[in-house]
């Protein structure tokens, strides 16, 4: 085991007091932030509001160590109470469902908390760009935990592709696709879902909304570079199914380059598979969420090269974003953490650009979302994200 | 090594003879032919018009063992010649540029040859609707050469597929990324598939025409099932290409079933990319022509299963087009001898069906590649394949 | 994201104690046990003897939050004053070189405290055997931090041999290979490595006793079986080296079956590539380290299936040891988090069994590591592992 | 689809004639050798005594195109009525069972015929001595068909070991795992591969000669060295078997590198997995029969590349081993194709040097086999195979 990786993460020890909004005892993403933010050890959740039904609320706070002056009833409360103490906490998270997103951020960000913020950050477009007035105005932090951002070898190729490694953008090729909500409507595993298939309560998308904010997300911020125009065909494969549950985006950017988006959640046996792959005029990169230790590397006409975690020709990025040598795999959890870690390196002070997404990846994504949604009703025109987003 | 597959595949000493236009010394796909010709013994190659240079095509001719009276000067010598001589061929291969397809079929089909044929079957769906027309009038076969329906798994795929083994369609995915055209247009390398660039002697569509129709017979071979609407992007993503080196295909089916199709000349370190996606309502089939032993399956809510050529599971039509065992790998090579092989046994009156394409296919291949440039010269909007067939 | 997958890891408040003994600034694998601690939330880190260097020792702890009384300059000084405590750490980590295993060991128990160890558990036979002799007397527990035995899918495995999916055992081939010495030893990456290098500090064995027992630990913990007899060969492949850097072993087991052994620490190309084959006599499994989300079985006569941590398929084990669905891959510290929240299940009370290494295993350990040098130092000759068991 | 792989294979219209003895309608290995030699258009088939039985040989040899005057009732009739024709053959493939590869060799090559001959070259170490010898006396051409040899990749690494690319030998991992013996014998499909463990057929040694050698010979020709000792576990895991059906072999090369072997034909879930890796002091290389088109190269201390046949980085031997592009996948029978086409480059006197094994190997072969019998049956000592080759 090298010792080139034998470096503490740990700053010292001050940590951050967190609260949580959502994430109750049947929430799969309110443990996934929890566990994130305990892995660099720079917070210490304190606080919560975590159930819409108080009382299971409250009984699950305490399971998981939360003081019982803490565990609050509502977000309202939480907010109110803990803006009053001296020990108040540093930083909201909400991992709420989506239309509780805005409200519950705009209350904390008015009452001085930083916020930590479940993707898509807002179920419309004016609440985005809201929100993002907010933040502003505020001054204080949003963080949208788009959680792949927090992959090191996603962090990778945004650096190589920032260097020039495959030169100027020819074609993106970005997918997500998954198979839980394959089964038919009635079955219970896809009713488990129910909120998502919802429109009042995910907001009119559902697999573009869901997942591919996740994939546009992605794709950005490694391009470093948006469409400025797109096509988008969305279906509900599923018969009964008030939502997209696939969706196909093609996107023209400003420089020439084109892209596509594949959002699907009904594509049997495909488990998270996200992937991202681009070209450039000199060479390309290929990522696969499932094998996020892996970067795959062709600089056009040389033979391709497997790139690791932290292994031979890793970036600034990516060392940094890794706790353990190359070949020791870190996953999802990690990736999770490394926002986490980021935000806490913020908001102590510690750095000040971060490779977090905020507001203005919000905004981004709402835009993407209304021009899909657009389109679509439209029988797939091309939209112009640009006219979205100066709206 | 399993006795299983120990079998002979000869049939019999009565070798078909062959005659071919185009193919000479310098062309890849001609070499291609002639392999596959000979791998099962089925044909023997006994005239050629293999050159636009004569006396180049007559040298090239005698160097590969054809004799000197049959090596011709052009392909209106060839058939002229050969329908007087007693031993006249039996078919005859044509793997010209694009353009030559159609006349030279013609002229073999009205002169009483079967005809071999590179795809795409013709420049323009005009011309592939009389050679259909012609094929059906002369009684003749024409075989047309989408390789890829050579391949065993591929075949297994459309037999599972037949067989239910994924319920009703619901999206198709295929893709062909290459990457040999991917430097600039001034590159010598580039330059060498000048023809492919030219729309004379291509047609008007490059990656689309290419390979896109390669993609499009894929998908309709193994979903049995042909979109009835498609919205294309057509891009040269190359400065100065005068034809699409990029192509992005929406398609609706009839079935309510989607479908993308991607195929792309400039995606650096994409060799010979083609894949296909299938999923349906209770399981998805996935294959890559660069594993082209390999065939995943996965039954809805059960673990992948890899399938293997000519291994456990295998259905009659891969078993049938294997010559050794599971995991000594066969390729490209055999896949195209598939053809071969089938068309001798049609030839031969030793069965009725083939899962060769023909001249119908040829027109599917047109109407696609007319769709498309019809789709891309309106800024994409959807066009109707059926209205196209109709025509 | 399924639901099967929401549920909470946390098991109420009661977070257990934990000191720990070496694990310095440079050191790697005392991050790796911190992380792991704190991903469930079960342990905290209150008291440490972090480094040989008391003040170095002293200015890290208190850098990661341990309290300025509680960092300690000596485990000695450490065991003593917490025994003292009403507040006492429940469990001591031990994650120093290997020569230090013992006494800290001895000392913690025989003063009342649980014990966590890194392995191999001792660097004598003698020792291990003394050492498990005391686990006994005292009726502390001693934990033995064979890593790849948290990793869901190793347990997956263990369990479907232990169901008889693969029928009596065959042959075991287990690997762990690496390439982090694969420098010549003035090289200083390799000299970082230094202790490992030493009998005196890291025992006789190099890459045997390193990483040898880990693999040796990880074919027993899957078959549930041990060989009766073994073959070594221990090399110094990079001139100069005092302890053997690749080590191949054979194995012979009372059943018939028989196994094999490759431990190297210079194999080029190979980062942590430890990999686990086992072969009955109705199906194999096989299961590579890098990709620890994933199971390869076959029943024999059947396709291979891949079967992947906590999707379809995936046993009772696999998915206690999962905290996030399939496909969000869990990684090398997860597998680590798994050893610690199981020792926090049974130092609760919450279970009686429990699937982490004991002190027995480390007596296996030793056993494996004194029979290799035996049978080395004798040119390879057969060495009786039951001999020495009953030694 | 580049250029660079637009080049004609044909050497010319010289076909050699080519004689067979065995490969009847049920042999796999017959059919193999057909194709082969077919795939370049270089021999000819024109005689056999393919069976022994003399009318089930005679009636398959017309239905393959033999003429009837040259389908011989046994190779002592083929042999003399070939010696007294004009248009005798050149050379005579012998894909018998191994007992008779030797008599059959003698015969043929005391006639003055070439040889193609299946492996193990004899079934004693005496018997490929004295056919060495008698090569030797009769100027004659042997040429022993290590299939694996053939492919690209393979060449490729022979030549980048020889070139320096991994340093000085460290060690071979060479393991050749199949599952087509694993089930009971009584077992019909085992039974069916009956004379292959039947001791007076096929020699005494079971996995180890009938594939032992193969991997033996990979991991020479790759490494252009072979070890100085070895020693050797042999076993019959599946009960009843009279021969080894499992076989592990370690080695000792004069450098001080090592290596290890192993064979099994009772791995479930194996196909017909060879591999090789080598690592050396600066580098390693791994190649999997299963996919051949695949060369991983690692430099020390950088990433990972996959190099692909006829890709970027190709050397000489696996461009000339190459038909088609990088990408459009060749395979086990372009392999073995190169194996005859490098014998008809040998007999048409194009080439003095070949890559294709000859009776140096088929001894070496033999003392390979001879010493793991020798050391299995002491228990597993060391042998020393320069004892052996010295002989």
């Amino acid at each position: 085991m090298t010792l080139k990786a034998e470096k503490s993460h740990a700053k010292g020890p001050a940590r951050l007091r967190l609260g949580m909004v959502g994430g109750g005892v049947t929430a799969f993403i309110g443990a996934v932030h929890r566990i994130a933010s305990r892995i660099d050890d720079r917070f210490v959740l304190v606080a919560g509001a975590l159930d819409n039904d108080p009382q299971r609320g409250r009984d699950f706070a305490l399971s998981i160590g939360i003081e019982a002056d803490r565990a609050y009833d509502s977000y309202q409360e939480m907010i109110k109470a803990e803006a009053l103490r001296p020990d108040k906490v540093d930083a909201i998270a909400i991992v709420t469902p989506n239309f509780l997103h805005f409200p519950v951020a705009k209350a904390a960000l008015e009452a001085g908390f930083h916020v930590i913020c479940e993707k898509p950050m807002t179920t419309t477009l004016e609440d985005a760009r809201a929100l993002a007035e907010i933040v502003k105005r505020t001054g204080k932090k949003l963080f949208l935990t788009h959680t792949y951002t927090g992959y090191p070898m996603v962090r990778q190729a945004r650096e190589m592709v920032a260097d020039g490694a495959i030169g100027a953008l020819r074609r993106v090729q970005v997918e997500y696709a998954q198979d839980w909500l394959a089964a038919p409507e009635e079955d219970p595993e896809a009713a488990g879902a129910n909120w998502r298939n919802d429109p009042k309560k995910a907001g009119q998308g559902g697999a573009i909304g869901d997942i591919g904010t996740h994939a546009y997300n992605l794709a950005a911020f490694v391009a470093a570079e948006e469409p400025s125009h797109l096509l988008a065909e969305l279906t509900a494969l599923v018969p009964g199914r008030q939502v997209d549950d696939d969706a196909m985006v093609l996107m023209r950017y400003a420089s020439g380059a084109k892209g596509t988006l594949w959002a699907s959640q009904v594509a049997a046996g495909n488990g998270n598979n996200l992937s991202l792959r681009i070209y450039g005029a000199t060479g390309g990169l290929e990522w696969w969420q499932e094998k996020p230790e892996e970067l795959w590397y062709t600089p056009l006409g040389e033979p391709r090269r497997l790139l690791l975690r932290n292994g031979a020709g890793a970036t600034e990025a990516a060392v940094s974003g890794s706790r353990i040598p190359a070949a020791h795999p870190e996953g999802y959890l990690e990736a999770f953490a490394n926002l986490y870690k980021d935000a806490a390196d913020v908001l102590a002070g510690n750095q000040q650009q971060t490779l977090v997404p905020d507001a203005a990846d919000g905004v981004s994504g709402l835009v993407f979302v209304t021009a899909c949604l657009e389109s679509a009703s439209n029988n797939g025109t091309w939209v112009s994200l640009d006219a979205l987003r100066n709206g």
